[in-house]
């Protein structure tokens, strides 16, 4: 059994009547492995809070006691909290939610993309973002970035202007480099986008673990129509398993999206955990903090190492000056930690965890290029 | 404010750079009306039972705990459940879920349709699988019923090899005539798609409401490696508010949606909620029996008073003999009785609840036409 595909077998599905543009693809994702440490997925870590997993337990308690009524398709509750929790004088009209940041931006694709039109990005960036827009069948624009993985205001203006797409997805902290733009960037593409009427995306699913200084692209939406925020519990919430994405834009982008999105797409299991978690803020993203000191640890350790990881933003740190990539990710997994290879030479990436994990993926590459030191370049 | 649409701006909409066919529409939902008797969606109007709602509640709150943690993304405990309660020899690897019936149906589409790809259905039918197909951009093919809304094998065969379309969605029971098709109608279908080699879906999301007599798909799904047989919790599980949607096939099925589903789309709560529901397989189906009872009662009830009810194997009754449908629906609405109108001249449908919304529903009816005896034709 291969980790990812659970037995997909390549050779039956190749007699069905596939869609010509899927044929000799294999699924999305991670492997998934058990190991003791998990650094792989982004994930936040930390368990979940006790009082946060009671609230949970007993709002879904609440929640399945009429579960055989559809639930709130506008999911009003859920989109006032989101808004009070975003601030930046937002009203529920301006958010929306899906089964994670994923199915928001499909939504945002099956709105405003489709076939004829065109979604620009920068790689390297979220994987996800070319097989959804091959899944609704809008062209992906690979962007440019400079040697560094950088992006300026300018380059990425020139790129607009050039390729006239109908969407913009900049990722910011950017995964898997981990650094945020600056707004500089972001007001630059849109402005940019004027000749070509883009909607202009700012994926920020990891805004809430930004160096201190770093200003969302929430703070530009005013007086910006065609300028959509997204985010997601899964990280700084610690909620990947909740499947919560959200956008924040103007209210006319959110009727644009209610006229793709599947009727009742949010169950109430989903919104009552929203709604629970919602209530608990503080007690939620007390965990960022110490998640930025482990990144920051991460930073100096490799450093120190030799190595070169990027600035991060972000809960996770993106590496290079690794001569054998995937070697070192095998040796990582023979101490027991489990990081992503993201495609990239010389690089890997790995997940701020706790303070444990965070010692146990240090103390593994120090002994792995103490044992080879040839690993780094 | 419209009752679907939540503020909807249509005005504010027309300035955004919208996907050309979807402008001038307005969002896809019933009205969501509170009333005491809502029978418009065909949900289980029966509450869930005390012992699965703790068993959800508990299994809800366990699930909260690692929620920090992405879900496992292939669901393999809940395809292994769903595939012992449907039986007939199914396997976990037959069996994909999604939230809702209607994500699986979009999944299809987009792994089997997509552009320059076309989908046969036969309206009046789920009036969803036009939206599905237009939402990624597969021609929709309206196939032709006989005057009574009924399909025959001969005349659903001759339409697909008319049409060669690349899926054809058989609803059966049908929606929102509420009638099942026989299974020699859909091995006509599927021997007739040998030439084009279509996808033949059969949407079951009814079944477990069928009269005395009546096979499911299911028991054809041997040696048909191009058929799908979707199924829902919403209905016969009172679990509309949990969405989960399913379907069963030849495994290669599996890994065709594989390749197009979001990754992680379930989310740990909706598995743990439909694994805990699946514990009490004879609790949530303990109502089935009591709403057939119903659904004959509103087909008797309805025929007493001169109206023409469809053949129902389904939780709802479709009827003709109407005058003046929106004009019923109103005055119902003024007795507190929510139905649908479909859409359908002359005709209108009503979800089959409990006891007591049964008689509120047809005393309002009885009471509307000794008032306007004009509107029953």
């Amino acid at each position: 059994m291969t980790p990812n595909s659970n037995d997909f077998n390549a050779d039956a599905l190749a007699a069905l009547p596939l869609r010509e543009n899927l044929r000799g693809m294999t699924p999305y994702g991670a492997p998934q492995l058990d190991v003791p440490v998990m650094l792989n997925t982004n994930e936040n870590t930390h368990p979940v809070p006790t009082d946060v997993v009671e609230s949970i337990g007993a709002e879904a308690l609440q929640a399945a006691r009429s579960l055989n009524r559809y639930p709130d398709r506008e999911f009003t509750e859920l989109r006032r909290r989101l808004a009070a929790y975003l601030g930046e004088g937002l009203t529920e009209r301006q958010i929306w939610a899906a089964n994670g940041s994923n199915e928001i931006l499909q939504q945002i694709l099956q709105a405003f993309g489709g076939p004829g039109r065109s979604v620009l990005s920068f790689p390297p960036t979220y994987s996800m973002y070319p097989l959804l827009a091959e899944g609704v069948s809008t062209r992906y624009i690979a962007g440019i970035r400079n040697d560094d993985y950088t992006l300026t205001a300018t380059s990425a203006s020139v790129q607009v202007e050039e390729h006239a797409p109908n969407i913009v997805i900049l990722c910011s902290p950017n995964n898997p480099t981990g650094t945020a733009l600056g707004l500089d960037v972001i007001e630059a593409v849109y402005e940019a986008s004027d000749a070509c009427q883009s909607m202009v995306v700012v994926d920020e699913a990891y805004a809430e673990f930004a160096l201190e200084g770093t200003r969302s692209a929430l703070t530009l939406l005013p007086g910006r129509p065609r300028l959509i925020v997204t985010r997601t519990m899964s990280k700084a919430f610690a909620l990947a398993g909740a499947r919560l994405g959200y956008l924040a834009a103007a209210p006319e982008v959110t009727d644009a999206i209610r006229l793709v999105r599947l009727p009742y797409h949010l169950s109430s299991m989903s919104q009552a955990t929203a709604n629970a978690a919602l209530a608990h803020v503080d007690s939620l993203l007390a965990t960022v903090e110490e998640i930025k000191v482990q990144r920051d640890r991460i930073v100096d350790g490799l450093r120190e190492l030799g190595l070169r990881p990027a600035v991060s933003d972000s809960n996770f740190v993106f590496f290079g000056g690794l001569s054998n990539a995937s070697e070192v990710w095998q040796r990582l997994l023979a101490f027991g930690v489990l990081v992503r290879d993201v495609g990239i030479a010389n690089h890997l990436r790995v997940t701020a965890g706790t303070a444990e994990e965070t010692s146990a993926f240090l103390d593994a590459m120090r002994r792995i290029l103490e044992d080879a030191p040839e690993l780094a370049q």
